[in-house]
């Protein structure tokens, strides 16, 4: 096998679609890459094939959308690449979490059966399945209750997106699906069941999504059985309590996955991740003193850290969670790219968008040159970034945005510059929140999707930040890490890594581009950021619950209306 | 004479164009309406036939198009209506202020004076010139280190489009026109003295904006000296002391000016009256416990009043300044229609504009149909109506505005309403300080402009205010209220009224229609007048000056960006 080439493949299993890519293993270069878009996409409305109605909130998916995902990409990859099979030493997959999906004791999931295919609760529910918000709020407060510790590793709070209150949620509706479900698992971990025959649970889902720690486990029996008498034995019954680490070797591509993809079977297949964590070494994070900060809908801030520190208001504290030997810390402001979605569909003014007809530009890119050209501070706006609510640090999702200083001359790009330096601001803030709780941050890599491309957004957070921000230099951070920790299961022995540090060094680059903040826009933003922190501190802290009492009577006339 | 019908002319001189309309004197119907569009405007840019640059925030006007609005609207309501010129028996004027203009001994303006013409400030200077804004400052700190008595009168504050404000700064840039001009004097009553010969000052413009009191006449001599020596003998040099009282006659028709009018000569001309302050008799208000409310771009509060009150962040206090033995109160919000014309213009996405073509209804009206099928409290959002800062009560033009509640569900109409409710929340503090401070109002009748046809706006004042909104019935309630005076000039012996009240009853009148408050809507408004009082007081009452320091960087970029 020496002298050719080795390369991994990653997959990445996004929202509405799936990303393969072939990866060299010596240097990262992507060798080959294809999507493949769900078929079913994000199911809300109807039961596939079925007249079955959803609940608002419900979000799932089809299983076999994922199997014909491996189905379709990886064997383009290796045709269109014209490699050797025989070159690929090691597979990856992250996955969107907490998805999950029950499945009878082989595998097979309970969605695809035809007794219990007609009922929602028996398909995977996405990561924004939301329909298990009470749920999530009883967790919080039973664990609040019994002053649990875990809460202190996920900023106090248990989120309705997570493992155990959409578990929770089936056994409360559906006693059916949930005693015929012989395993409740993460999507990412029954793919990788599917690749390799074998049951695993990868440890970033487990930490981040299942409230399991390495030196406590699982939250304990009598936890469980505080929800309720039935779910005691949640874990033992549905579950698995070993929790394989990352960059291992989940096991090996059976026969029949080696048919799917048109490669050999017995390859290495590395243990699942979540898809945002498998980006930071891929931004070339993977050591302490970087903050990963992965642009999307939403923002998510990624830190490594050898020792532990309380920091206030994070999604989750978890050792080995991106990085074996290391604590990662996950922040996010839940509201991020989303911002500027609403922007522009709800707020610009026709004659905006006949200018750029006009002139043949796009609609973000006329805002984006008319707010360039404002200074800092001249709008006189300040805005909270708060949309869709606080993630950290305030950990509140009942706060709701505002823009201050409205005039008669007021502009509508002033208004989009308030809503990109607004969420410049909330970084900065959980920036700021890492330092003063010990954890050092000295450079910023930014990943992710569309707002990457938004390069005043970035220029702006350069001077907010007051740091240099860097940019990792994949377009798809999530599947390049796959393909890093696959390098890494497949081990040096096959020509692969012995450590996540030592992938990441080789295969994850920087672009060439970078932000540098200028002296005279820091000082300003000095200025406006320290209006955005009396606003943050008088609304995010209770000094005045405007937002929450609104939105309290928004609900009640909202539900009414409903009915 | 006796056996034909007597009408009276009233003259409302408004900021782009002057209206005249003549009235049955027994029942107030419209028998004839001209209007005359100002040829040369607003001059904002150059002056008129030169090349002399104006500076910004400067406002000014031509003394022709004053006289001949009279030559070209007053003749077309004889001949319309075919009455007899005999009929006339009073002509009125009201007018815009404070907009004054420096003339020589006989009324010639200076403006019309070669020696004069190429200098700016020989030229009328409208309301709404704000040029001399730190002349108004000056004046506002120097009567306040003097504990001036008037200062109570008037807010606290002293408006930069008052008189004496424009006076120093014609005295501070231009020694040559302020030396030239023997008088400087209201383009009302400039416009009374070229219909009659005489000068006269009326009292409205000096009670509500020249300092001028009832009982303590004008600032002392002190006052004028501690501005400017040279300014000690001002009103002596310039003015008058004497100020007539409203609904006298100022003089008759000159032989000249009835040839203008095509009338007789001889006719009364009533004392001149600011054109807000005329709309309030011909709005039904003519006795203490209505609030007349002039909805324009910004709305105006008048309530009449038999004692003296201090109400707190009036616009003006003045005895006799509207109906001669009452108190007049003043208060207004600076920004009102304003902020509906600032989000059609600027917040209104291109497909509702769409829609809004495709159905082949207005942009206004599709906004309010979507915003009035909203329940209050729907939106979650609530506003303060700042665009313009406030006025009433808070006195302090530096305040901006503000939207709290967004979410990635907010829609346009759902801001459009927010801005709605934040103008009436407005009006409710007003009211409610007038009633706080002893000053009784039972009704609230509405006049104006174009908002009040916004059947949404007064639907909504009338569960904020949980008061019914009646509204005057006729579109030009100032030239109604010209008419009403020149009925009381003219006296019962012309067939006219001996008072102001007693005009007011038989020529005013009130729609049949009108907004009345229901029990649902008004307990959700007030839920949200208290989240707008709590604002109100936090942002208003420097519990946090976000607003001001905003705006002072603002200031500061845009006047770098202008050197």
């Amino acid at each position: 096998m020496s002298g050719k080439k080795k390369f991994t493949i990653g997959i990445d299993f996004g929202t509405e679609s799936a990303r393969a890519v072939l990866v060299d293993v010596t240097n990262g270069k992507i060798a080959a890459s294809s999507v493949y878009q769900y078929p079913h996409g994000v199911i809300t409305e109807k039961l596939p094939d079925s007249d079955i109605q959803l609940e608002p909130g419900w979000a799932l998916q089809h299983p076999t959308d994922y199997l014909n995902a491996i189905k379709r990409t990886v064997p383009r990859l290796v045709k269109e690449s014209q490699i050797d099979p025989d070159q690929v030493i090691g597979i990856g997959i992250d996955f969107t979490g907490s998805t999950i999906l029950p499945t009878l004791e082989d595998g097979t999931p309970l969605a695809l059966l035809d007794d219990y295919k007609e009922d929602p609760h028996a398909w995977p529910k996405l990561w924004k399945h939301h329909a298990a918000q009470e749920k999530a709020d009883q967790l919080t407060q039973l664990a609040n209750e019994r002053f649990e510790t875990f809460l202190d590793r996920y900023g106090g709070k248990i989120n309705a997106e997570w493992f155990f209150p959409k578990v929770w949620e089936m056994y409360e509706e559906s006693s059916s699906v949930y005693n015929a479900a012989d395993r409740i698992i993460e999507a990412s971990d029954w793919i990788v069941w599917q690749l390799t025959g074998t049951e695993t649970r990868n440890l970033c889902a487990a930490g981040y999504k299942a409230l399991w720690s390495k030196s406590e486990g699982f939250p304990l029996e009598t936890f469980f059985n505080a929800m309720d008498s039935g779910l005691t034995n949640v874990v033992e019954e549905k579950m698995k309590r070993e929790i394989m680490p990352l960059g291992q070797q989940a096991g090996e591509l059976t026969e029949e996955a080696a048919k799917w993809m048109k490669l050999k079977p017995g390859i290495p297949v590395a243990t699942a991740i979540l898809d945002a964590h498998a980006a930071v070494p891929a931004a070339t994070v993977a050591e302490p003193g970087k903050m990963a900060l992965i642009l999307g809908t939403s923002f998510v801030h990624m830190v490594l850290s050898t020792k532990e520190y309380r920091v206030p208001g994070m999604c989750g504290m978890v050792e080995d969670g991106i990085i074996p030997g290391l604590i990662a810390y996950e922040a996010g402001q839940s509201g991020g790219g989303d911002h500027f979605s609403w922007f522009m569909k709800n707020a610009v003014p026709a004659e905006y968008e006949r200018e750029a007809r006009r002139r043949k530009i796009s609609l973000f890119d006329l805002m984006e040159e008319k707010a360039a050209k404002l200074q800092p501070a001249e709008s006189g706006l300040v805005a909270l970034d708060w949309w869709n609510g606080n993630r950290s640090i305030l950990t509140d999702g009942d706060l709701t945005g505002l823009i201050l200083g409205y005039s008669l001359e007021t502009k509508p790009e002033e208004i989009y510059r308030a809503l990109l330096e607004a969420t410049t601001f909330g970084t900065r803030k959980i920036f700021e929140t890492f330092i003063a709780s010990g954890v050092p941050i000295n450079e910023i890599i930014v990943t992710g999707g569309e707002p990457t491309k938004n390069r005043l957004l970035l220029n702006i957070l350069a001077n907010v930040t007051r740091m240099e921000i860097k940019i990792a230099d994949c377009p798809f951070t999530s599947a390049l890490g796959s393909a890093i920790y696959a390098a890494v299961a497949a081990g040096e022995s096959r020509g692969g890594y012995a450590t996540v540090q030592e992938a990441s060094q080789n295969m994850a680059h920087l672009s060439s581009k970078s932000f540098v903040p200028n002296n005279n826009d820091k000082k300003t933003y000095n200025r406006l950021y320290s209006e955005y922190t009396l606003l943050h501190d008088y609304f995010g802290y209770g000094h005045n619950n405007a937002m929450k009492r609104l939105k309290n009577l928004r609900t009640g006339i909202l539900e009414k209306k409903r009915r």
